[in-house]
Order: structure tokens, then sequence, then C-alpha cells
């Protein structure tokens, strides 16, 4: 796997930073490589329902922006990315230590881009797919500003 | 438009006060009809960007949530609904005082039930349509709990 | 509610016709509105299923291209639709005399449009929503092309 | 890769035959495994459009069969599936001497099954994938009847 350059890693970096939600829900950058970022959400009572499981709005909230990231890595430097639509299938309750949100480009283009996005829950060590979706980026150009979220 | 009774107003509200992640962006119930729930969101740094726009994140959740607990008030009492799929589109920027997102069951089942959800922002009592989509509950007797969320 | 332009009703009608798929399950245009376009399918074998049911395959295409062809009546003159994404949420089962499908703009845009999409069933004189969804469409300009499908 | 029993083969095969959208659309199943099933649709006028693409319409129907199958063979022998909804991201023009649709379980369940959808055109040996989506299937008991399309 290719590793993205240290100006691209900074760049996703900063944009993630500036996202009051992701800070305020406990989320970190966990892995970026080219096309692929990584999100990880610790469990928290402030991201959890009454049963313990995480929230759907968490898992969704952090698989979107893993998928908007992914994006951004393999955009000019000049461009910002905008989520167009997503759809999400949660496949099995969300229990464990943390989860982790995979966002994958699956299609790159000029102005439309397709994610792939896939978030599993760690407990014990052992990963569960949990949640299973696609979603739409627009790129933006111009304006020096971080994904959208 | 016909009112819910007082059991389910209260079964409604119980549930959604055990959502952490609920009082944790700040969101609160504003309507409850049956078969349409709204759910307000007021702007915070907690829930939005870098330019004072709504993250997605937050906007689904709340969007999401009120599809849930639309739902939930077309069931019987011993029943609780989990979130199958849904499917967002982000139609412009979210701005404003607070967003208001409005779930409304298109198609209530015995097993699945279909909602519409809305997302509006409200800026100086402007209303405006920013995010716009379609979910998919699944209905779960027997346990004694909320909606999952 | 507005009429489209002899024009527009022109330019929709001959792009239809050139849609070899449309022909080919018996399919036609049953209304062109501003914004809002109809086709309309009669029950086949060739588009049923061994229960004289419709086909979701049958029921989708109808509704993903009058989605397309109400985008292309809000476009200008020299530019073309393309489906960038759709959902269906098919509600009961398609029976009846025929279908009707209903495309309708929910949000314009220069690059992007959102149309909302229902599929009607119709038997006796009695019309029932059998699918709904949400579709995301591209507009291309320059070449004088019709949407595609 | 396991294979499928010829129990489960010769279901599959009865099912899509009986299918009559698939016949006059000239498809056919190219793939039964456990869990997986292509469908091939070789290029006419009958499923393209004027520029000698498929049509989006055509694409998706082999696509969302392609799905219900793949769970119907994950399925036991008296039950039957209904696709609950479908997305599909349009991801590149679909031309060439025929299409390979792949639906493949993401996630098997008692009531509801998960499917990826792909969509591949094949052009002189090459092949390049051209639509891509997740389906959520609900599987019917007792009657014994084929998938529903």
């Amino acid at each position: 796997m290719a590793e993205v350059s240290p100006e691209v890693r900074a760049r996703v970096q900063a944009s993630f930073d500036r996202q009051g939600l992701m800070a305020h829900l406990g989320a970190r950058l966990s892995r970026i490589e080219p096309g692929v970022v990584h999100i990880t959400l610790p469990a928290r009572p402030e991201v959890t329902q009454q049963h313990g499981y995480f929230h759907a709005g968490a898992t969704s909230a952090i698989a979107d922006t893993a998928g908007g990231f992914a994006g951004f890595t393999v955009f000019p430097e000049d461009s910002t990315v905008l989520t167009v639509e997503y759809k999400m299938n949660l496949l099995a309750p969300a229990i464990g230590d943390h989860l982790e949100a995979v966002g994958t480009v699956l299609k790159p283009g000029r102005t439309l881009t397709i994610c792939r996005l896939e978030v599993f829950a760690v407990r014990d060590g052992q990963s569960k797919l949990v949640a299973a979706g696609q979603q739409t980026l627009i790129r933006v150009d111009a304006r020096p500003e971080p994904p959208a979220g």
C-alpha cells in the first residue's frame, strides 16, 4: 500500500481537527492512506444508547467522515469535498470497546467520487462488521477549506 | 392531525431521554404526532464545522432518530424499533440558528416500516430544506426497550 | 401548475422515443410538467413475474427514467442528464392494470439535482403507492443528447 | 469456493426461468455459488440507449435480481425472498459486449439479508466496474415461490 505524502497527511489531520463534532464525540483519525481513511471512536456514554450500544448516529457520523477524508486524500491540494449523499445499512448491534470506521474510494472522479463505507465494532481484539454503506462525494475547487462532513 | 395518547408521548419522551447521544448533541423532541416526530438541534460549536455549518453527522443523527421515533409512535406498546438502513441527500449547507428534523411514516408495516426524513435549517424564522432521505425500520417485539437509534 | 413549453415537451418526447428499453418494456410518457414527469407501464407478461406482479426491475426502470426526465424539464436546452445514483424501497407487491411512475424535482441545482421517485400500481381505477425512492442526477452540458436513463 | 448443491442450483434456475422480465431482456444466469450469483446481459438495441450504452434500468434490473438470487442460495428450501430496497451508483457509461451483474451476500440473516451489488461491462475481454450498490432482502417463509425480483 502506498503512503500519503506528509503534506496530505497534515492537510487531512488539520481538517479533522477543525471539525467540532468529531472532537465532541471523541473520535480520532487512526489511519491515512491514499484513498483509505480510518476513524476510531472509543465507547463512552455520550455516544451510546441505554444498552451500551453505539448510537447509529455516531456510527454513521464517523463513517461519513471517513469516506469524506478518503476522497480528500486523492484530490488536488486546493480542493475540498462535500458529501452529496450516503446510504448506510446497520447490520448488527454496535457493541464493543471502540468502533473503527473505514472509508475507501471505490471510484475517484473529476467531479464525483464514490466511496465504500464500513464500520467495525472491536471487542477484546475481535472485529465485527456492524455497518456498511456507500457514499457520493463532490469535489469543490478553490476555497482552502477542509471537508464539510 | 390526530394526537398521540399521553402514554405514547411519555413512552417516546422516556426513550429519547435515555439516548446519551441526543443529550450530548443538545437535541430535543419538539413534536410528537401519530407517525410524525420532530427533533430540534440548536447551533453550537460542538455540532458544527469550522464554517459554522452543522456537521452532516449531526444532521443525519437527528434525522435518523426522528424517523425511528415516528415509527415508534405507530407500534404496539411492547415493541421497539431498529434502523435497518437509511439514505440521506445533503441538499444545501446547513446554516442556521437551529435544525429541525422531521421523520414521517410513509408506509407502516407489521415487520418493516418506511419513513421519509427531512431536515430544515431555520434562520431568522426562515426555514430551508437542507437534507432529505428515506429510512427502513424493523419492529422488534417483546423487550421493553426504547428505539435503538 | 405551470405548463412546459412545446419545445421542452418535444425535446422530452424525442429523448424518450430513442430509449430502446422503454419501448421494449411498453412504457410511455403520460405527463410532462415543469419538474414532474409521469411514465405509464401497462401489465404484460414481459414485465411481470410468475405471480402476475410487476418485476422490481421494471418498476425501478420507469421510476429512474421518470426522475431523469423530470430533471430534464428544468435544464437548459443544450444540456443532458445522467443518473448518479438512486435508492428505491419496494413497499408492496406491484399488482395492477398498469404502473404509474412519478419523478418530481425536489431540489434543482446547477450541477446536481435531487428527485423524489414514486410508483403507483393502478387497479380498477384505484391507485396504491408500491415503491418510493430518491435520486441524484448530474447535468452534463453541450452534447445534444437525451437523458441517459 | 464451495459449490451449491444440485437442488439449490435447480431451484435458482427454475425461479429465474419464470421471471418474464429476465427472458424479455435476454439475461441469463451465468454463475451460482453459495451467496454469490452472476447474471449476464448481452448488448442488444432493446436494452440500450441511443448511444449504444446499456440503459440504467437494465443495469439495475440484473443487479437487483443477482442480489435476490444470491440471498436465495443461502435460504432454506421452503422460503422465498423479496427486495426491501436497494441503492445503486452508476459509476461509468455501461458500454460493452455484455454486462455481468454480481450479487454477493454481505450479511445473511434470519429475517433480513444484505447484499453487495456490482455490475461490470465487458468489452473485448476487458472488464470494467460500471455500477455498484447495496441491497436489503427479506426472507419470506412457506409459499413455494421464487424470488420476487
